[in-house]
């Protein structure tokens, strides 16, 4: 069979799948979910046996310790894909909530009614536990998941569906409601972006290079986000000692994720006085400081920012650092430089505080907070399949409603049409 | 200039003028829908000179006389869209509204707020009456719009243009948040398409062949309907006067629009009985009939349906007939042959609208009513950019809310990450 028949077939299976996902109910779906983690706990000597052949050959083709780490299915990690799904379980069904039926003058009672988007694919690189995550995420909400991993996790990945297709059918579930593409082939991804008839969106997750690929080639609607470029900027009124714990916690506490500080703005009120606070902390933990012509008068040691720092995803332990004239001028800056993904102001100004959350178009904007707060769980959604930084469909961290969408439900009465 | 950069130029201008616009009040924005409706109507000589050229160049170009009765700005064509813009006016404004404030157990209070998309983009065909319809509910839900409609009503268009950019102007709204593209070149919509950092959404109406040149050429985001084929079932238990007054209307009232009923689908158990009781309605009306074989039994002097019946647009007189087993046929006829716009059961059995309403999996799904309500106004949302069919961002007919989007706003008092 060629990959263009077996993608087409394995869309096909998804598409029947998600019509009986969509019909089922809350409880047969979580037992399924805790089946699914309960097998996953009990399957781990397999699990292991095949993640070690993705390891060994990551080895043999030279991929860094920190990509090796990435696709290790250790212990800890089985364990945290299986509590994952549980935590899924325990969580809110979505479908089928109605949503504010309202009466029409003609005795139309009109509502809309939340239901599953249908076929889900993701497109992700090395951690295997995606696999389980979003398959989790994905039946909970009441779609079927096509999933393709990175080619150098496939017999991870391989064994990670098995397990879970097995409980799926145990519990009642369409084993195809879960399907990992079972090649390493990269024609496999272009194979699934032409067929938007079978699937409903793509949400891809990795790094700029695959989103971008994805996006650039695909004809079933995608959503994404190219990357975290969060800022956050230390207003005159700040609580300076506040000021510091935010801008420290939101560099250091984990500086290789998306919704990490890369840029800090300083309302130059205060910049005499917070920098060398600030300064003092990140040298101790060993963060690279690059600053804008007044950031370097006032810390003469650091380095020069260059044009391509300020909005630069670092995802290390560096900073771009930039002294302001106002709000107004940090608004500015993130608007040319930003991402869209996550700002926070520090301020103790009421007014200034509701401006910045009305005036900043990103998708998560904060007062006195870190960034580090915007995932899904964090802010209240449960769990998250990704982080939507384009306005269309969702915008932000995206949880178990992001995966539905609403049709209108119409109760008449033997209503026409005059 | 070349029409690269031209389009460039225009969608800078939106995109500038969109973080203005997302800010204006709600009485900004009132006041300037209601002036633009005034305008319009002040204009009217202006406006009909104007159209006269595109009526010529339309004649000679031997359009038909339904294409010209189209791009007609009769003085019931603008006073409707005087009218339109006005109730555009009274609607709710979507903009700002928060949904939902929840406290985390940090303490952090988390919340949505509705925000508009940004820059829309129209691409449509010959009304000219859609540049002030669709400008009127871009600029109510916070957005600015660039307008391409079709090349034979492009001196319509830039008068309507011009009267509501001034109106604009005089309000205290941006200009740039109206604007139609000014050239009749086709390169000018591939583009608009091209351009996905300025245009957030592109909406196209019109023909079928017109969005899927959309939708295969867009780098942007396209909500869009490709066409409308709506089923009416007629269930064993259903009030036969009911059913033939529905069955009728759906079809006979205006059957050139996507809401209309295109295929009728009959229980066998009532078809004997129902059967020659709407052909005989449809008959009077001049509806030409085309049956399944179980059909042509009843009815045996019309037409033999094809394959190519079932799933056609007619958008005429014409309706495919079928009979079927029981509402689980019917449903999978559905399910093969719809277009997720629009379907109605006519039923008095209980169970059976409760499974039709969750079971179908359409934008739109209604019980003992005429498909003909299926459209923004009818439905509630007070008006209508467009119809979704699509499942991503919106599903069925789009209103205001449906041209905004939610970001996350965090409202903290120090908090930062363990």
């Amino acid at each position: 069979m060629t990959i263009k028949d077996e993608i087409l077939e394995l869309a096909t299976k998804a598409s029947e799948a998600s019509r009986e996902v969509a019909k089922l109910g809350s409880n047969i779906k979580n037992n399924a979910l805790r089946l699914m983690a309960d097998e996953l706990e009990a399957a781990k000597v397999h699990l292991q046996e095949e993640n070690e052949k993705d390891i060994s050959a990551g080895e043999a083709n030279g991929l860094t310790s920190a990509m090796l780490d990435r696709l290790r299915l250790s212990d800890k990690v089985i364990k945290s894909m299986a509590d994952g799904l549980r935590e899924v379980a325990a969580l809110p069904d979505p479908v089928g909530e109605v949503l504010g039926i309202k009466k029409r003058p003609n005795g139309l009672q009109v509502g809309r009614v939340r239901i599953p988007l249908g076929v889900i694919g993701i497109i992700y690189e090395s951690r295997p536990n995606v696999t389980a995550d979003a398959a989790g995420l994905c039946l909970k909400s009441g779609n079927a998941v096509l999933l393709r991993g990175g080619s150098e996790a496939i017999h991870s990945n391989m064994a990670i569906a098995g397990v879970l297709a097995k409980a799926c059918k145990t519990a009642g579930v369409p084993s195809s409601a879960i399907q990992v593409v079972p090649t390493v082939e990269r024609a496999a991804v272009l194979e699934m972006l032409k067929l938007p008839e079978l699937i409903d969106v793509i949400i891809p997750r990795g790094g700029e290079g695959l989103i971008r690929f994805v996006v650039e080639n695909s004809k079933v609607p995608v959503i994404k986000h190219y990357k975290g470029v969060c800022h956050v900027f230390i207003d005159s009124a700040a609580n300076l000692q506040m000021a510091e714990d935010i801008a420290f916690n939101a560099k250091v506490q984990r500086p290789g994720v998306c919704n990490s500080m890369e840029t800090l703005l300083v309302d130059k009120k205060i910049a005499e006085e917070f920098l060398p606070r600030i300064y003092k902390k990140y040298k101790e933990a060993g963060v690279e400081l690059r600053g804008c012509p007044l950031t370097k008068k006032i810390l003469n040691e650091i380095t020069d920012a260059s044009e391509g720092d300020w909005g630069a995803e670092f995802l290390d332990l560096i900073i771009a650092v930039k002294v302001v004239e106002d709000m107004d001028d940090a608004i500015r800056h993130i608007e040319k430089y930003g991402s869209l993904h996550t700002e926070s102001i520090v301020t103790d100004d009421y007014g200034r505080a509701q401006r910045f959350l009305r005036d900043v178009n990103s998708s998560t904007v904060m007062v006195n907070a870190s960034t580090r707060f915007s995932d899904g769980f964090e802010l209240g959604l449960g769990a998250e399949i990704g982080i939507s930084t384009s306005k269309l469909h969702a915008f932000g961290p995206m949880g178990l409603e992001e995966l539905t969408t609403k049709k209108f439900i119409v109760y008449g009465d033997g209503q026409i049409r005059e």
